[in-house]
């Protein structure tokens, strides 16, 4: 279980450093900064790239919505999802820790939203509550049919990290801009913690809408997709 | 055929949500919005995914043209034509109206295109409807020629997905300023639903030259690369 | 020997399809164009995608530097190099046709350069000939090492298409402010034969750059990486 | 021992060449420009193409913290470290000679900073010292644990050079406006040389900062990952 736990620590400082790191760091930059395309593409290659490398250790989750959606597929022990939390918690915020050190390396920064996670009036692009929830739900839904559909033995060895780490590039390249994409609700309590107030007092959403659409997801994976 | 029909259901969902999503959200954000080559990435992203999560079940067509070609290269039965088109029909109209939803959630949201596919006035930069038909004609061809031959016996098991994902952020990387890029008659209708008029008025070259470069990419690879 | 014929046709038109379609219809598209990022992707991605279709009939070269690197490297008969490189030209001058008939469907329309190669007032930065002549002499020669590297038995199977398809967007990333980037003579026939006058008079350069890099590449790879 | 260390000159050449010569041709070209997205996609491509290609020869490290992370992991010899940076430092420093030719091929080229790191008032956007410490060092602690466990016997066979060569992606995703992004010796050596004198007074941290993230992404994979 130790080793597992590290698995899933790093991981998910992986993916908090990396893709809200390139939002924090790179996506605004005057004329060459990396955009939308680049935070997305930077989401998704943590994902691929530690699930290569520790996926075969703890199974490469790295996100509390994603342990619950294969808990309720029957994937995982129910009794592990605890300390796999926590230990997704503790890599996420220990990565934005490090990401404010950083930051404030450069003169009159200042976190404001961080990589906070919003709807209304703190969605990048003004998108309502409603469809915060709604985005949220449906694409952690496919989060969860594309990872069970993936690491299920009908489909070819050794691609899941590419399928997984992929999906989430995708994820994010639609949603950036309703909610700045949350999917995981470890990645979001972490960047709440360092940006202004209203971001903890937006966070439930982001635990809401991903373990929802998780269990949604896995609910109809099962249905259809897992026994032959 | 439940078990296909679902899977056929789930993939034209995400194929529309992700793509048209993400050309709807993101792709002119201001400054930091993802473009064509983001939208590009997006459709390539969906079909890669779905594919590898559920294309052992149903073949992962996700759209009428694939499923007509392969019925021309003697790959798919002609029987089951009709109920794959209504599935993947009916995942493409749900997912246009979940984007509708989420849409609406933005003040002073207006349809307008939506995601439709145009020609003449309504293509993105003005190109007729002659080669909207060429250009549609020639891409679903050669989509099709790609698919029968990385799923082929004689090409590395495995890999499908990824090369008929990355034909799709191709074919958007070349047209989506000629047609918005369909060769999906099924994604193509599912935009014009919800769309201003003209949408509905220019679906049917959107029908008809994705079948018809179906048709024509199936009967070129039979004509060479069928049988050793 | 019609059926490798028929793939180094389709491939050799899907590449100068693909690459130089992007790079007419949407490399400049306002605010949202793919810029050289996308037109990088898309060369590499014809190349990806035609090479799992048809790699395994043709060897899917698509470029006569390429089948001369090969033959240079004793992978590939001489006595193919002429119906190849006929091949190539023949699929490379059909898709500029076809290129030409799509973009005179929009109003206005001049040929201009089309996406033909050129040095000097012609590079689309200003590189002189000897610039251009280094790069792709440098670029082909690596662009053969990969090659024929990754086509060894040494190298995991089933992955060349990938390497060989993204050393590809490697070469347009780096090179097209300086030629436009060639590596590929049939290429840079095909648009010198629609651009204005000048292409064909620099044309000389796209043949003996990349063939001389070929020759060069394959021979560092014979001097350490053929045999074990 | 000849044909491993060809191979890291090689590998290094392209690495230096690729890399850099994106970020120096090609990322500030007016409106068309690759941006930082289309340096960091160069750079990863670099690696995952000649991993590929001669990674069955030499191992593909082309980076000297990468060779000796692998030796503290006790995966490589420590007695092949002198030779193999020595190799990794001669294949960059020709590399940033080759495109110091090809540059001065533009009128009015002047070296500057040419691809070179820096931090403080040489990090392009300004970040001081300490952060660019900590990020490289946490940077590479990272690659080295992509590596490690990449290629470790428990992760699926052949797709380590895509998980090495996007992680790069990554890396360059996140650091590029605070350092230029290093993780590499070498490749800041043979940029150091040819740009302006403040960039050989910088470059000792990058030196150390991918050692000493490279000793510690090591220890940490020994601590978890390395045994079963």
């Amino acid at each position: 279980m130790y080793k597992k736990l590290t698995a899933e620590v790093l991981g998910t400082f992986w993916l908090v450093f990396g893709g809200c790191g390139s939002a924090i760091f790179a996506a605004a930059y005057p004329e060459l900064g990396i955009g939308f395309t680049g935070v997305a593409l930077a989401f998704g290659l943590t994902v691929l790239t530690m699930a290569y490398a520790v996926g075969g250790i703890s199974g490469g989750h790295f996100n509390p919505a994603v342990s619950i959606g294969l808990a309720t597929a029957g994937r995982f022990p129910a009794a592990h999802l605890l300390p796999y939390i926590v230990a997704q918690l503790a890599g996420a915020v220990l990565a934005a820790a490090a990401l404010y050190v950083i930051a404030t390396g450069k003169a009159g920064f200042e976190a404001g939203g961080f990589a906070a996670n919003g709807y209304g009036e703190h969605s990048p692009d003004g998108y309502s509550m409603l469809a915060a929830l709604v985005i949220e739900t449906i694409l952690t839904a496919f989060f969860l049919i594309v990872i069970l559909g993936v690491t299920h033995g009908r489909a070819p060895t050794g691609f899941a990290p590419i399928a997984i780490g992929l999906a989430l590039v995708l994820i994010h390249l639609i949603s950036i801009p309703v909610t700045n994409t949350s999917v995981n609700p470890a990645r979001s309590t972490s960047q709440a913690l360092f940006a202004d107030g209203w971001a903890l007092g937006q966070l439930w959403l982001f635990w809401v809408a991903p373990i929802l659409g998780a269990v949604i997801g896995a609910s109809i994976w099962k249905s259809f997709g897992e026994n032959d």
